[in-house]
């Protein structure tokens, strides 16, 4: 290989630095073209004393997605190849690349009126959130399912999947997907199928629900545990009530929210009671009115969505007054304070699934101090 | 110990036995007196080609149970020291000892009008299946349960319990508990609450409820896997929908149901995905009016009630016409069909998690022969 | 079935019992005609307040056991059927029954020279202990393993087995299965094999110890966990050792024995790290001399064999001065104090995987008081 | 925030994309101000049909890194803030970085007689690999323990450790740590501890060996699962002997090895049959003289050391003659292939529990071509 080598060494001035000489650098030329790198120029960045994350704190505004996206309807079809009206939210800490955190991708989807977006399958794990609006069906393994306000759906890695807008009337939602991980990883697979959904059919309830959404029981049909949640729809409805008999319960005096007036639930796998996919965990956190969370910094990192209210969020070093549809992302071991005079709904979704299950799991809870 | 030895050798005439002799008989008296068995004289019973279960294939019927718990009604009160009015049945194969199984209890109980049953915990597993009537409530660690027809009303170990009834009329349930093994096991611990519930309020929903049956969502203030459901009512009207369901897909053309015409649930625990546990299996299963089932046999033994619906159950040898209430017994490796004209509905608990664990499990199927 | 009903109604005097009059009893003979019995009259016994065991603490000794055993040798001999001249102890509590405990069977076995023992499998899971002798191979699955003193040989459920005898000596050793746990729930099956052993080799190490007594590492042509182990052979001379070393180390200052003077190990499965086998668990533990262990009682039943010193043992009330060869039970939650003067080899197993699988356990500890 | 978004959006000529118009560059400097990145010109990098890694194989000659290593030595004091002596394997498609793979460190560490190198603890999983010399002893919360030649050394996170050469003699040996994977997901922990090591002894086997390395016993110190190894030395001896049998077994008829002439063993944690680390597989590999390997792929990355013989390996379209010592990388999904015709002795590390423990686990096998 006669490429040049892409190691460059700088001679680091910090105090435990060897002493600068010629026979150091010509050490350091020779590192360079046999592709070694000394650990001691580089342990500050690599080794830190608690994880800095290049991705940083940022919003976008779901006020200036949707139109975008609206103008992207217009001018960029959907179908084979390209695949997806998908647009990724690109934390400017990484470079530009469509990676709302190192991990997760996050994006807003858009379906045009009697739109289909092709059938395919990929090893990644995807869901959709549905922050408003109707129509669209995604079809997983020829099974329809209706998308609508407040709806959660998993797709776990190897399902073949297309969407068709059955209205007359756009949708957007929002995608996530493991996307940077298993390209980090290298173990994304990916195969095309047809153009066309399988079937056209719009049931107001998926044969995944019929099966699997009646609570503690399942079907005898299917008793093995299953790394991914074979339920393909949690409903708004479900949620909605779970968070508000949290919150009720705790009025009554009985243990029920996280903390005061946060009342929370994890969407999960109804055959092993874990995350709902191997990668990524999905929550939806709902903070009533005069509330506010403590401050929590963890390892892993979050996106989340606004689904409904006004709230001001505080990540680090940064602070947003934040409204539905709103989208934020919450990098590893920044701390998070949320607050609310009007009540706010949250839809979050992290990594934290890969960061439990290899160990490396850290919370440090800092409780809120009340005015 | 002067006692004598309970041990006595029978010399069996078995052609595999060694010759008898006064030197032989000498040394089974000696074996007598040291607590000594020899194998070759008793393998043929410890050790069998197959399962050979004491227990045998039993049915009780519900319009002879019934009438017996109202007159223990009238001559039995309830209160601390007996703890339950509860009459259970003892399978003919198993020596007069309450026990429907080598594993399970099953009994009838009985609350009269405004009566209560005090509080106590136990090691034991329990639960409450109603197959008709309605007015009391199980008080579970201090969260009021109602009992209504069709709900299976799962009470882990080591949780206080009481149950007051606050209706004008009597009410009759079976409850379902693991005591013959956990008797067998020598883990039995007990201890007394107060003489009357802590609560007499009579919610449509207990707490645990309200937190827990959301199907697919769990609250973030519970995230640990516990080994015994904490879901505290499985109503009615889910598993009805969800047995509907399964055979409304299988006449869409889906794979939902077990076998042709037969739909089943498990009950199962949100914070894992098996068993409500860690003794007991619970399910639900429905048979459409014109099928039956394989004829099928397992490791592990099993206890039925009729919810509702005329059939013709076989288990071994026996053979029942069956109806609402009935109870019947289906011993390890006994073969078991069950067949009906009208539909049937059958509510099962088994010991098969205690089989499963500990990997004694075996099944074996013989297809339906259609006529 | 007009047989007699096996169940009779003893009316209680205890002052919770219900008045006794012409009409309980009426109700009491319909209970025994329907096979039926009420909890009121049983609940002392079945749901004690701490397990009573129904299996008595016993000792069985060596030096009376061995004569028997070689007397058997000699009128009783090996082959298809009786399968093994195999002699259990029957405790004393369980109704002349030959089970150790009520889920353990534990047993001598002898062998004459140059005599087989016949290949046969089974569902209950063995091991046999060796507290003196050499000269047999145990044949697993076509696998020679020698059995010499100090060695504990598992044979898992379920693999073909045979033993023979090479030497021209007899050989005694013991044999430890969970027979009354398969028989009570119901689970054996058993199969012939060969009438004679398919190997004569007599190496000295068996394939499974090439293949897995690799400190730490494994084959990778059997990576996935197995419910038992794949070790054949745990040799004295490592069980020896690590004992030796946990003593050295506390001399040393480091945190390496159960309690002062009391090293102990388990035998593990290296696959899993856990119990060599399904239902059974097995440990080695060694007193120092002058050492006493902490009176201690659990859930769940052992037996112990004393390999080599002497001791004074006390189980509940029970106390007996022990030397090598001597068995003795300690059922379930009887409290268990161990002291030597000489120092004190002691081999147990016991059914603790079944108590801990099923979330029975519990250890009460009461510190030991010195002089 | 008044920077230069990082993104920059080239319009792909790709067939399948959307035509280029004004309108179209308009929106792509829209969403480049707005930090989005549409999925349409990406799909093709992010969401290859198969892995496609940055990572390149590439060889490092051992007789090159050790006098660079040696060199070092004379110009770098080992010392707090650069704490080790290490120069790692920088990949030539990672951007310069000191990456191995994407997810694994790799690095040569030397340390001159009688230097320290101080203690520390982090997250990051770390081995020590000798493929040559002795004299160091690695002191592990107060442990010292002896490497070796042949010895694996595992380090899990978070654990104190420093090193000390008690010889005359300079040591170098490999160190293997998942970096870069912690990098990546931002969870690395860093602490200083001493300058010195807290033992100057220099024992021939550590504490952790004396409790754990005896074959299928644990203490009962020390009875649940832990996710690291408390085992901190596995001997070359045992590693040696271990492939020896196998090869032998194969020789007799039997399965032993992992295809013809390959024998394998993994490096396991005691407490669970599993991987040494959360996050780092460890395998050995023995090739017997005139054999070779299938050609295999699988996802997930692997660093490999000579550590004896010759042999050829070949990687994707790199093909290297290797001796001892030489370092190569194998990138996710690159076939490998390895041959001998003097026998070769292989170690591995790899990041297959993330990729297994996420299930994104895929193995292609190309059964070896027989010539």
């Amino acid at each position: 290989m006669t490429v040049t080598s892409p190691v460059s060494i700088v001679a680091s001035d910090a105090p435990d630095q060897p002493d600068r000489t010629p026979e150091l650098d010509g050490l350091y030329r020779e590192f360079e073209s046999e592709l070694l790198v000394p650990l001691w120029t580089e342990i500050g960045d690599l080794m830190p004393h608690a994880p800095v994350s290049a991705a940083v704190p940022h919003l976008w505004r779901w006020n200036r997605l949707l139109p975008m996206a609206t103008k992207a309807g217009a001018l960029v079809p959907v179908g084979r190849g390209g695949e997806r009206r998908a647009i990724a939210l690109a934390n400017p800490g990484l470079g530009g690349r469509p990676f709302a955190t190192p991990t997760l991708w996050a994006a807003i989807q858009y379906l045009n009126p009697r739109e289909d977006a092709p059938v395919h399958r990929h090893t990644q794990h995807a869901f959709r959130f549905v922050v408003e609006g109707e129509g669209v069906w995604t079809v997983v393994n020829g099974d329809p399912v209706a998308m609508r306000r407040g709806d959660f759906l998993p797709q776990a890695g190897w399902n073949w999947h297309g969407h068709h807008n059955t209205s007359s009337e756009p949708m957007a939602w929002i995608d996530g997907l493991d996307i940077p991980f298993q390209h980090y990883t290298d173990s994304t697979f990916f195969e095309f199928g047809p153009d066309e959904v399988e079937s056209r059919e719009a049931p107001d309830r998926s044969r995944s629900e019929r099966l699997w959404a009646h609570p503690g029981l399942r079907p005898l049909t299917q008793l093995d545990p299953s790394p991914a949640t074979p339920l393909l729809a949690y409903r708004w409805e479900h949620t909605d009530r779970a968070l508000s008999e949290q919150l009720r319960l705790e009025a009554e005096g009985y243990t029920a929210t996280t903390e005061p007036g946060h009342a929370a639930v994890r969407y999960t796998n109804p055959t092993t009671g874990g995350d709902v996919m191997p990668t990524i965990r999905a929550e939806f956190h709902r903070l009533a009115p005069g509330t506010g969370t403590a401050t929590r910094r963890e390892v892993g990192s979050s996106v989340f969505q606004v689904f409904d209210g006004l709230g001001r969020v505080t990540v680090g070093s940064a602070s947003w007054d934040v409204e539905r549809g709103d989208l934020f992302v919450v990098p590893s071991w920044q701390p998070l304070t949320v607050e609310t005079e009007h009540g706010l709904d949250l839809f979050r979704f992290s990594d934290t699934p890969v960061i439990e299950k290899l160990h490396q799991h850290r919370v440090q809870i800092d409780p809120r101090k009340h005015a």
